[in-house]
């Protein structure tokens, strides 16, 4: 059995550690990301939040493998540098990981976008074990995306190929998007845009979605739930969208598999049969029909990703 | 220098034939598809149509190194048979292409979809030689499209990958497709559909289109041209569905470089800056802008790859 390695996983809200082995998560910690502030601030709380999870483990650093490193952007993996990321971790970009890596915990780094370390650990350990064409798509604050073709995952020339799913126009007349462009699937329908586009709804004030607090998927399938009208149409053209977005990643990556995870598979018991049907209507597939499943790890997919990341690369 | 090869690329509208060797064209003929009577019928013609090719350049099949044929569907390269095509050609898929090669003519047999041997012509012979992250859009009858990634000419374990970029869905609440599916490019802005489009827009009697025996992309062009302002809006409209499709494709497979090829391209001083202009605006590169270009060979492609396929696989 390899050493353990450590894993990180950035989000937006929490940064998440793990004590990662195989496809056990041996321990676990996690730390506010606070990230309007940047992420060079953060990071003697996170070394310091590794130090301790050790220590809690009676382990120190030469017990461990290295540490792996999910991020919500686009990242050079072999030069080990964050390229794009939300303007919450602005700074990241020019931030030197492996020296920090090297400096405050005396390991080595490896860094992945955080939908290829989710499908990593799919692939290795969960529902697309020994799946060698395999697509990820994460519903959630955004909505990202992850391929592996022919038993290779795909990171492309300049590391953007697969992970732009959220980033495909579904809608070319549509809402503007948070990256300039507009109709992107995430726009159209992910957690931190459809409050928008129901409160812009003429018909919002009518419907029961004005009564609550925080208007997202979660009281959007409720209240459609109970045939509330805007909740229905939104619910329902939110279905649509990623319906086209899996059909669009399965016309481009030619998958056995579709695997569907992130905060809003909370309602995966409707979401995963329509986009089934959906996409054994209208993806074209002459070979048979492209398997669509929710994810068997929705929360540690990509620690254990990570953790593969840093004994196997 | 290899043996010459012949090329078969089969249209809708002709099957054209070619002698060829390495990025030349030694001769060629073209017979009429005659598609809507299926494709067994049009064999022995193909056949009678080499012979004589043949014999016209003082040659037998011992001068030949093998067939290579380029097929607008969805093509098995290892069996060797088409898996799905436009009912035009509705017989083929039941067609042992292999057989009827070795028995009419005594030749091994290359086949491929027509959009990646078009794209193997331009990155073998033209302007994608030597890169090896490109794809290839053609605009015309439909919208077609392939992928090299890393080298790699992108097949997918299906087949599928890489050239049903015509079926991204781009417009998810638009026109319903010939596949069945909604807002496809080729739904939204290709020759076979725009004709239709134009018809059924309320403005259509007011506009000069009306006094055109055939709306294709070229009338569009030449009355947007003159200022019709129906002729404008269609024309604006289709570029930005291209732009679209063109979006999709980068973020899919990371390529340095976008050619377009195809029929709607005698416009192309006016389509390719548009699509330069809106992929440097709206793809998300952040390690520079994707060159988009008009092909090399825009009518020789698909058979200068038919023969690379036929002496180097």
């Amino acid at each position: 059995m390899n050493k353990p390695a450590i894993a990180i996983d950035l989000g937006g809200t929490k940064i998440k550690i793990g004590l990662v082995q195989g496809n056990t998560i041996l321990a676990g910690t996690a730390i506010d990301a606070h990230s309007g502030n940047g992420l060079q601030e953060r990071l003697p709380f996170v070394a310091a939040a590794i130090q301790a999870l050790l220590a809690q483990q009676n382990l120190t650093v030469t017990d461990i493998a290295g540490v792996g490193m999910a991020v919500p952007g686009i990242v050079d993996s072999v030069q080990k540098r964050i390229l794009s990321i939300d303007k919450k971790f602005g700074d990241a970009p020019g931030i030197d990981f492996e020296s920090w890596c090297t400096n405050a915990l005396g390991l080595t780094l490896a860094i992945e976008n955080d939908a290829r370390t989710a499908l990593i650990g799919e692939w290795k350990f969960g529902k697309a074990k020994a799946v060698d064409n395999v697509v990820l798509i994460t519903l959630g604050t955004g909505v990202g995306s992850s391929a592996v073709i022919e038993g290779k995952l795909l990171r492309g020339k300049h590391f953007t190929a697969g992970i732009l799913g959220g980033h495909s126009v579904i809608n070319y007349k549509g809402t503007v998007c948070n990256c300039g462009n507009t109709g992107c699937v995430e726009t159209e329908a992910a957690t931190w845009s459809i409050g928008a586009k129901v409160k812009a709804h003429p018909a919002f004030a009518a419907s029961t979605l004005a009564n609550e607090c925080l208007i997202d998927f979660e009281s959007i399938f409720r209240l459609a739930n109970e045939e509330d009208f805007l909740a229905k149409q939104m619910r329902d053209e939110s279905l649509d969208v990623w319906a086209a977005c899996a059909i669009n990643l399965i016309h481009a990556y030619d998958p056995e598999m579709v695997l569907v995870s992130g905060g809003i598979m909370a309602s995966s018991s409707y979401i995963i049969p329509y986009l089934q049907q959906k996409t054994d209507a209208h993806a074209w597939t002459p070979w048979g029909k492209v398997k669509i499943e929710s994810a068997s790890y929705p929360d540690a997919a990509a620690l254990l990703g990570a953790g593969y990341l840093v004994t196997n690369e």
